[in-house]
């Protein structure tokens, strides 16, 4: 079968060496000569092109662009499709691209593999990227069954963690534990850097240790990447913001209350809580 | 030099393990027949006790028990004092501690090794554990230099960074990054979990990797230890929290008025003041 990619960033590199040892024909497109080239090199594709008629015999393409950029591609894309062929893309938020997509193609099936590094581009691509890792899929009522399953198999083949849903049930769980943990994060070291006294700051920068860490990192991550999830998936977000106000607030009045029951019982349930979400 | 440590856990082990290391005598007391036996057993001290009085001819004496246990046990130890004898503790609040033992003990120094793991207990003790961990001393005006200098050469022998500075300026930057980032991350998790609809929520506890598990760390842990900060620490914690939430209003209205420009400057200056908490 001949698997087309578009964007040889991280994820497109990474599913292309993944794909290939598992015995696909993989066609790269990139807007870059030297991201052909290199995933070329690196044996992330067998073939790269900067042209989209080079993937006029994919069986199935997979779009790896930025999610702003994945309805162009489509648009530029469809003149040298024929009807057969499978589309699929790997945007962190659903509902947009999917109700872009699905009335420009049939064949379509949103996926969102979400695996992922600090690092991005070509150069940071490595195998088996997604193993175990979750790989969402969400097709709709008017998305063919037979597409669904092909895209599946594919899926399935870099031995991740297959999830089917609906688009708008994806991007609220993912708005969840993805995109308000990164907002979440980035308001406590505005807070933390809103401290007044420079003495102080100072101090809590020296003593800052994995506590902030941990809880810091996602916040000070890549910003353009922030932005993007609040753009495309700005109700959800806000509907997870709003919902977190109102637990802090609550939070707040029993700390202003003394009251250390209520505080016990809330930090008794979010510690048996959190294992629910990061099991095996 | 004789040591006494108060409340062998895994801070009071630890401190044990590393004060015999560097040639001090180093003499326990614990409430726990069993922990003065594991304490022996392990090299933490080279006497146990579950006698006070045993620390009479202790030269420091380190109190490492519960934030609350601390002033009782002053109260206990000091028929047994000689007035050259320094008592310091090791509680993770400075301002109440300092206020409460100060007018009782001259040669009181305030102390926070800001060292520690998930495990606690003797069982959890281990060498080393305060190398490179920054170590704060608060003295106040009346708090003899001599008493500083010794309990300085104490921490110092442990290899920790020795920082000095008021118990209100340790409350208010331990504050901002400790104990808020528990409170944040408590509350992720308590919003999460408000999810009302089950397959939301089960999807959600699904995808959930990296991100939602390092900034849901802390908010996941002991429960015990996130009543203490609050309860000891409860202005400073208010004074962050309060903060914390004008920080995310702000940033709600950023995502309502859809300002990406705003969102992305404010994930930008989050990005690069993180590592200004993370420095070597």
């Amino acid at each position: 079968m001949n698997i087309g990619i578009v964007g040889l960033g991280l994820i497109g590199g990474s599913l292309g060496l993944d794909l290939r040892a598992q015995g696909y024909h993989v066609l790269g497109v990139s807007r870059r000569e030297q991201t052909c080239e290199q995933a070329i090199a690196c044996g992330a594709v067998d073939t790269a092109s900067l042209d989209l008629a080079t993937l006029k015999s994919a069986d199935v393409i997979i779009i790896c662009t930025h999610i702003a950029a994945i309805l162009p591609t489509v648009q530029q894309l469809i003149p040298y499709l024929s009807p057969a062929t499978i589309l699929t893309d790997v945007g962190s938020v659903k509902v947009p691209v999917v109700e872009a997509i699905a009335p420009l193609w049939q064949n379509f099936v949103g996926g969102h593999p979400m695996a992922g590094k600090t690092e991005s581009g070509i150069e940071a691509a490595q195998k088996e990227l997604f193993v175990n890792n979750p790989y969402v899929l969400t097709p709709i009522a008017s998305t063919p069954a037979s597409a669904v399953q092909i895209v599946e198999e594919v899926a399935r083949s870099l031995q991740a963690k297959i999830y089917h849903c609906r688009p708008e049930d994806h991007d609220r769980a993912v708005s969840w534990i993805s995109h308000l943990p990164v907002m979440v994060s980035s308001n406590l070291i505005a807070a933390c850097m809103g401290e007044s006294n420079p003495d102080v700051l100072a101090l809590a920068q020296n003593l800052a240790s994995s506590g902030f860490r941990d809880t810091s990192r996602v916040g000070g991550g890549n910003s353009e990447l922030g932005v993007m999830m609040a753009r495309y998936n700005r109700q959800e977000l806000l509907r997870s913001l709003n919902s977190y106000r109102q637990h802090l607030d609550d939070l707040i009045a029993i700390v202003e209350q003394e009251n250390w029951e209520a505080l016990e019982q809330q930090l008794k349930s979010t510690h048996s809580a959190r294992p629910r979400f990061l099991k095996e």
